[in-house]
């Protein structure tokens, strides 16, 4: 008897569509033989759907998604500047809106530099780190506020919300993980400026780290946390950190191991209540949209990350493989479809 | 006549007093023969006194510091995990508490790959640029609270707060600067999340930017301006930014171009209400105290500015260029005091 997977696919705007069929082509091959079955919905949303319905994201949308057993998101926003999208904020009302209303609270984003792919460091060393991003809470709450907006006397504020019950669950997950890797655990904050919030941070590290004592804890601020991920990145194992610092740290991580072209992402609801939701961590270049130009894996490693999320290890760990042979023998410039199915060729 | 400038000299914790004496030599050696004198008074602040008085930062301290004309610092904050320093937030209760108080709303840190010197960029190309970052607003406030702390209920939150009046003076300096040089001005926000914040900078960025058409204006979040501070930093010419992200930005940038050792700033309130603080961006390195191994050329640069701050244009050229050419010929280790010689002699 076959398992089936109810797989939301959420192909988004500019490159998103073109890397999302590549993954696709991915997943349908590696599952081919085996007793897992992908039903896959396809939700057409971002700002393409926005501009001409006005809708981002409507309570059917998101029960629809919610119904799945997991999401797939290749990428969503439109033409920066564009005036129709003036006041949408699509990242907001769709991507965000996903993450918090799905539980996402943890933003895994593994960072690997592959042999074969070059980064802008001379001497890299080895890079093997994950960063485990809280996602449901800090400065990206959405708890902001104006006064007197447009004048010379507005006052403009952003509230950063941090709970017991949001960091704990989130550390917990990062002591795991750094039990089943190296056993070393960073905690990124800025508690000497930040003093409440990285004080809660700084606690829950604490006392988790009293039920692992076998896993290493260090603390950086962030500002020096960017420092070692460019002079020193083969330092880090596991990272756990806010919303925020968590999106600063992992896209400058995906610059310094090859390129945000080849960084996947998970968001997380460990529990199992929602789905979970993998997606490249670049975003929809629209820019480039359309051309075949976009480096599809990205979106394939997040293939891996959902495969490995569902229990396939087996599948997950071949996904990898097929994408760790096609980097090192990487040479020239090839299309997104070539890539995909030089891919899937190794699989 | 000679012009005299009343200087306090911070020489703070750690490998402060060692750089800091090292920069007092070219200060001293620059202006011998001109007609200018600086009257030092030297104020033992930092970590080292609190543990010996209790005290941070007093109002007569303040007072006392205030009726200078500028401020040397070299670094607070002694020994992390010092038991006795665990309730003591040096940072905030005397770093920051100068900066707020003495209304330092420009955070200027020029980031310069001089010839000769080593980043970890295999291809860094040229980098020229300047972190404007705001001094007195943001998450830096301060008005952040908790309640139920220490329990599995705690709520701890944080405000970044941002006000028309403190981003538009602050943007304005920037556009001044970029005036004078490339004449292109990057705002770096997070416009898509921190809708308010990034609001106002925004609006008042566009502003300021009618009146100076020939100022080339661009925005990136500050996730992608970390990509591109490691993919591409030779865009750069004059960054604007909040306090928090111009925090990460400049110790990433400080990295890039050779280490943080290299990188000077300037706590600046351009009115002249108050005096304008001068530190290197490194911080006090208590591993490395009293060894002789910090490199004194950040707080020698940091001198440079505080020349060109106070209007002796010639005297911090003569600086800038006794650095550069001594970066230049660096080939082995040297101890600090050496450094600080080898760039006196060059003046
Ligand atoms: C698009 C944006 C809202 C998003 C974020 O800030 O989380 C993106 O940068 C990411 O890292 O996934
Ligand atoms: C020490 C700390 C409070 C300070 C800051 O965050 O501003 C430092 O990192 C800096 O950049 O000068």
């Amino acid at each position: 008897m076959s398992r089936v997977v109810k797989l939301a696919v959420i192909p988004g705007d500019g490159i998103g569509p073109e890397v999302i069929a590549e993954a696709e082509k991915v997943l349908d091959a590696v599952t081919a033989e085996s007793d897992v079955r992908f039903d896959k919905t396809r939700f057409s949303l971002g700002a393409a759907r926005f501009l001409e319905t006005g809708d981002t994201l409507t309570d059917e949308d998101l029960a629809a998604i919610a119904a799945n057993d997991a999401i797939l998101l290749g990428a969503v926003g439109g033409t920066p500047g564009d005036p129709r999208l003036k006041d949408a904020n699509i990242e907001r009302g769709l991507l965000l809106k996903l993450r918090f209303t799905l539980d996402h609270y943890v933003n895994l984003r593994p960072s690997k530099l592959f042999t074969g792919a070059h980064g802008p460091l001379s001497d890299p060393g080895e890079i093997d780190f994950v960063v485990v991003r809280e996602g449901t809470e800090g400065p990206y709450v959405g708890n902001g506020g104006a006064i007197r907006v447009g004048t010379p006397h507005e006052v403009a504020n952003e509230t950063s919300v941090n709970t017991a019950f949001g960091v704990e669950r989130v550390v917990r997950y990062a002591f795991e993980l750094a039990e089943r890797r190296r056993k070393k655990l960073t905690l990124v904050h800025k508690t000497n400026v930040l003093v409440h919030a990285g004080a809660i941070w700084k606690r829950i590290v604490d006392e988790v780290a009293a039920e692992h004592p076998d896993v290493a804890v260090d603390y950086l601020h962030v500002d020096a946390a960017t420092i070692f991920l460019v002079s020193d990145p083969s330092r880090f194992d596991v990272i756990v950190t806010d919303n925020l610092f968590g999106d600063i740290l992992t896209d400058l991580a995906g610059a310094v191991t090859g390129g945000i072209g080849l960084a996947a992402s998970g968001n997380i609801n460990p529990d199992g209540a929602f789905p979970s939701m993998f997606e490249p961590v670049h975003g929809s270049a629209p820019d480039i949209a359309g051309q075949q130009k976009a480096d599809p894996t990205a979106a394939i490693l997040s293939i891996a990350l959902l495969l490995d999320h569902l229990g396939l290890a087996a599948e997950s760990a071949r996904v990898t493989a097929a994408v760790e042979a096609d980097i090192a023998a990487r040479t020239g410039a090839r299309s997104t479809a070539e890539i995909g199915s030089a891919i899937t060729a190794r699989l």
